[in-house]
């Protein structure tokens, strides 16, 4: 597996091992991770530090220039806010561990420029399959629902 | 003015007296401000907290019953990662002081059924045609340019 991807898995299992929602992200810039993070709902009561959120946050403030050479990793589809952001900040591509729990705006943000990759990973559907069934309700309030 | 849109400018100009950037937001739900904030990307070195996500976060953990009777008001028009958080929640109505000094995807947010009203306010203007002038780096650093 993509060393990049198996980062923001073990981010979504350190979420998880916290109680939180599991869901991690890596921000990679030149190779390297400058940037990790995981959802903190739980966490923090916090109801805008989805895990690419986080991440972003702990990179820390960074110049366009440095975004425009990055790679955003996560383990789920990002929501309308994580795009949103993923937009901003011009960063050019994003990696998709699984779409299948959840779907974002993929294609707006394509239509925007950003290259969308999607791998489909088994490892991340299993990690939400089963939080979601037992943390349904959380799992909808996180996705505004 | 609007009560709620003044609250928003009070909350633009405590960012200000911090040696932030000066734009503020609020949260009203059923006529009550249950969230305000303000950009803090100078006072905590964030790379997300515009005024928006700091109001969201302010606001707390909301479910999507409350959101979907809030209107999020802000003194500029928000941009890709906080319109991203208002379709996220299903925020259907956002308040925005002004969009001369910088343009989020309004039209964009519409067609997803939100309404965004724009007013056009001289002290928004201000604020950040004066916050501009002498910051031209940072106001770049916070729209990703």
């Amino acid at each position: 597996m993509d060393k990049f991807l198996r980062a923001a898995i073990d981010e979504a299992r350190q979420g998880m091992a916290e109680g939180g929602i599991p869901i991690g992200s890596v921000l990679v810039i030149d190779g390297e991770i400058v940037g990790r993070g995981h959802n903190r709902r739980v966490q923090q009561g916090s109801a805008v530090l989805h895990a690419e959120m986080d991440c972003l946050e702990q990179a820390g403030r960074l110049t366009a220039a440095d975004y425009r050479r990055a790679t955003l990793y996560s383990t789920l589809s990002p929501c309308d806010m994580c795009s949103g952001a993923v937009l901003l900040y011009g960063i050019p591509r994003v990696v998709v561990g699984e779409n299948s729990t959840f779907q974002g705006p993929e294609g707006y943000v394509r239509s925007r420029g950003v290259e969308v990759v999607v791998v489909d990973d088994a490892e991340c559907r299993e990690l939400m399959a089963q939080f979601i069934a037992a943390n349904h309700a959380l799992w909808n309030e996180d996705i505004g629902e």
